[in-house]
C-alpha cells in the first residue's frame, strides 16, 4: 500500500471573498485592460461576491492545486430577455494560457446558464488588434459574430457580438 | 393695448421629482412596454433624479402649457466607451403623439450628448411588428440600422441596433 500521486484536476468553483485581489492580479496581468475596465471588472465581481446571484453576476474561479486560482469567469442574466446570457468577463493569468482553462471557465459559464434554462451566450469584444486572440479563442469554443457595431468603442474601435446558441441538455 | 395670445411653445426640461407618477403614466400608456420593462424604465428615471448626471442617466421631459408632460427621454454615456451615448428611453404620451414630440425630444437627447463631446447615439429596439411605427419614427430621426442580434429578447424576437453618428457643433 502506499500514496499515489494524482495529477491535479483543475477544479472551478463559485468565486470567494478570499480569490477577490488574486482575480484582480489577473486582470492587470493580462495587459488587455484599461484601469477603467478593470475597475468594471471588479465591480462585478463585487456585486457577484455582496449579493450572490441576486446581483445578476455569476462568477466562478479556476483553481489547480486548491488554492491557487489562475482564472476566472463572470456571467449573468441579460437584462429584459429570455434566456440570454451575457458573459461578462474571462480571463487567465498569462502565466497559465495554453492549457484550456480558459475554454473550461466558458463551458462551466455554458452550465450554469442550461442549468437556468439560458439558450443564448452572448459575448462582446472589441475589433482591435489585441483581441485578435481572444476572438480566435471564442470562435474555437463554437461563438460565432453576429453583429458589429462600428466605432462604437471610439472612432476605428467597433463592437463585435458573438453568440452561442445552447443545445438543450 | 391687449393680451396677445400665444401659441405655447412646447418646452424641454430636466425631470424634476413632481414628474415621476406622470412619466410612468406615459409609459403604461404606450401599450408597448411589460411590466419589468416599465419597472426598468422608472429604475432609470429614479436613478437619473437621485443621482442627477452622475447617476449615467440624463432624463428630460417635454411639456406643454406648463405643467402638463406629454413624453419624456433617457439618454446617458455608454460605458467603456469614449464619445458614445445611449439613448434608452423615448416615449410619448398616445394622445400627443403625431404633434412632433418624439422628434423634439430626441433632438434635445442629441443636444445634450453634444454639449458632452458624444460623438455617436446607439438605440436599441425589439424586431417585433408593434415596434415597426417606432423603428420607422428612429429612421425618419436620422438613425440608421447597424446591427441585428438573432433571438436577442426571445426566440424570434431580435435585438436591433440603430446608430446616428452626430456632427460636431
Amino acid at each position: 500500500m502506499g500514496m499515489t500521486a494524482v495529477a491535479a484536476t483543475p477544479q472551478v468553483r463559485p468565486v470567494e471573498r478570499e480569490d477577490r485581489d488574486r482575480i484582480h492580479s489577473i486582470v492587470v496581468a493580462t495587459g488587455h485592460f484599461s484601469q477603467i475596465e478593470a475597475d468594471t471588472a471588479m465591480e462585478l465581481v463585487d456585486a457577484s461576491l455582496a449579493g450572490g446571484e441576486a446581483s445578476g453576476y455569476l462568477t466562478y474561479v479556476l483553481e489547480t492545486p486548491p488554492g491557487t486560482v489562475h482564472g476566472y469567469v463572470c456571467v449573468g442574466p441579460t437584462p429584459l430577455t429570455e434566456g440570454t446570457f451575457d458573459l461578462y468577463w474571462v480571463a487567465v493569468d498569462p502565466a497559465a494560457q495554453g492549457r484550456g482553462y480558459g475554454r473550461r471557465l466558458v463551458a462551466t459559464a455554458e452550465e450554469e446558464v442550461r442549468r437556468r434554462n439560458g439558450r443564448l451566450v452572448l459575448i462582446e469584444t472589441s475589433s482591435q488588434e489585441i483581441y485578435r486572440p481572444t476572438v480566435g479563442f471564442y470562435e474555437s469554443a463554437g461563438y460565432r459574430l453576429v453583429a458589429r457595431i462600428p466605432n462604437f468603442y471610439r472612432p476605428g474601435d467597433d463592437k463585435l457580438v458573438f453568440v452561442r446558441d445552447l443545445v438543450p441538455i
